[in-house]
């Protein structure tokens, strides 16, 4: 550190100000200290301060049910461990404002955990050497190989959900996705395309839409979707939210779930419970997925190194009332049951 | 500081400790220096000690999707004002213990906001002592007219929902309400009485069933009252969640909504908008009282008084789908909109 501020030509208690994130700094002297602190890898002793007995939570918006899911999570392990949670939110940027770095420096927390945003390299350095540990939960891109990560698999999600439909004999199976942009979403697009191609059918992007996880998506898309000539018979949708957009677009159309059109979600939130007809769904565990990242933080701030940088938590088909077998011309529909993939025919493989 | 240390039989810096809730003081010293901080009503000189810039959080409870709109609005007002803030749960008691109010002392907050849950005068008299103030969103109980306090117009709430059924020509009209030793749930239930009477109808308590607020008494409660003889055509609940238990009891006794039954909720959580059908309720601003919640304390943080102890910002109702006139012998049915209170007939005044 002396060394530091010798190259800096500053005093050593201001390379300590800049290392906890204090204000009274000039941001020129800031960076350089920053860019000295990064060039020399310099990492504060484990236990050369205290940190305070808080876990930082941050989520890239913290608009839905979803994020209520996390907190109880995280909340159930901070409890146990004695530690408060401090809640932010990125405010809809994917990736953190410098303030909200130098607030985590200032309040030492035992770690962070971070919900679907992420850190540039600076601010990951900014963190690293002032020994703070961080985990991204269930993150939007790839968050780099030497980032301990917990997720969830998607992928087996989207295949479990479509299988299921193909099994109930639907054939033109519609998706109004997640945004293109996260991983999660993509991998649960590929999931239900592997699932298709398994069957014997191909992709057909006239029955995918984009939505954005959120209600009012669910219902445009939809009806967009609903509205094709030949409208498919099921609709996978990219979350439990999308899904009920998708019920209001049904019941605009005038069409009956699951008599009508069958549909399956993503998350399996407790609304997926109540709502009429109850939601089959994919159950993410998030709730158990923030018990892990925030377990694996207080770990990592222990000393000790994950066994793996990245755990996906297992997914899981819920099923309820909102899928059925298609209603087929002739079959006059509600054939349930045991559907194997090549009896009921009905709707034009795309 | 000085009086007490002498008085305690003490050094200066251990009443240092105490008022910092730091955890290196025996349990006995404590307690004394505690009893002389009360008795000698000492507090905290303002700007003597730094705050940190936290807000508190505390709820009652952390599960609902009531607690993520009161989050937000505590999120938006703390993000403006450049705080952070820290999230607690006093697990399902009402009133929060010890440990709970040390950390509160030792993180030294701007202040805290409590949502449903109450404060006893020792812990009380720590926080002001400390010069940390507290404001109560929505009391459980009556917090005391020195509690700076933030609620909804309940009573009011309970009476729009119910002249609105009334309005629509309904006269057994049913309620499965909230918990009856919180406030707020009692209101509602005398805003209900009130409107009966209001129209010449008495109060029946054989229609009246007690809920938790959550969706399985909805449901229970709910089943338990439409089986009754001469069942209700109408039903008050009260929230929302309780008013998705009562429609999956409806649907479970093929009872259609609104045909057979209307069913009116309180809070107008996202979901309400988005189940089938679109739920009418009474909206209660979780999110604005939460704002008006966090300003408060700033501005109390600031040393401002508060033009009153108490402000209850109005509820209103929003009318959606799942209300209409009764199907009465005769009538049919929908017989809709402009119903005066003295028309349709249908049922027994109880």
């Amino acid at each position: 550190m002396a060394e530091i501020a010798r190259e800096a030509g500053v005093s050593a208690p201001t390379v300590s100000k800049v290392l906890n994130g204090r204000a009274d700094v000039a941001p020129a002297t800031r960076e350089r200290v920053e860019d000295l602190l990064r060039t020399h890898g310099y990492r504060r002793r484990r236990g050369a301060t205290q940190s305070a007995a808080l876990l930082e939570l941050v989520f890239h918006e913290l608009e839905s049910a979803w994020a209520m899911e996390v907190i109880r999570g995280v909340e159930n392990v901070a409890r146990e461990e004695g530690l408060s949670v401090v809640l932010s939110e990125s405010s809809g940027r994917l990736s953190l404002g410098q303030s909200w770095v130098d607030g985590v420096l200032a309040r030492r927390p035992i770690g962070v955990v971070l919900v679907l945003s992420s850190l540039d390299r600076a601010q990951q350095t900014q963190l690293t050497s002032r020994d703070i540990p961080f985990v991204v939960m269930d993150p939007a891109g790839d968050p780099g190989t030497d980032v301990p990560a917990v997720g969830a698999t998607n992928w087996q999600g989207g295949l479990a959900a479509t299988r299921h439909l193909l099994e109930l004999g639907h054939r033109r199976i519609g998706v109004v996705a997640g945004p293109r942009r996260m991983m999660c979403s993509r991998a649960r697009i590929d999931g239900y395309r592997a699932a298709l191609e398994e069957a014997g059918l191909g992709f057909d992007p006239g029955l995918v839409r984009d939505g954005d996880f959120h209600h009012e998506t669910g219902y445009t898309e939809g009806l967009d979707l609903l509205r094709v000539p030949d409208r498919p018979t099921a609709v996978f949708t990219g979350n439990d939210l999308q899904a009920l957009g998708l019920y209001e677009a049904a019941r605009e159309l005038g069409l009956r779930i699951p008599e009508d059109l069958s549909v399956v979600g993503f998350d399996d939130l407790p609304l997926a419970r109540w709502v009429g007809p109850p939601l089959t769904t994919v159950r993410q565990p998030l709730t158990e997925m923030a018990e892990v990242a925030a377990r694996l933080v207080i770990d990592l701030a222990r000393g000790n190194k994950p066994a793996t940088p990245r755990v996906d938590l297992a997914t899981s088909l819920v099923v309820r009332s909102s899928t059925a077998p298609p209603r087929t011309a002739g079959s006059g529909g509600a054939a349930r049951g045991g559907g194997g993939l090549s009896r009921s025919g009905g709707g034009n493989p795309a």
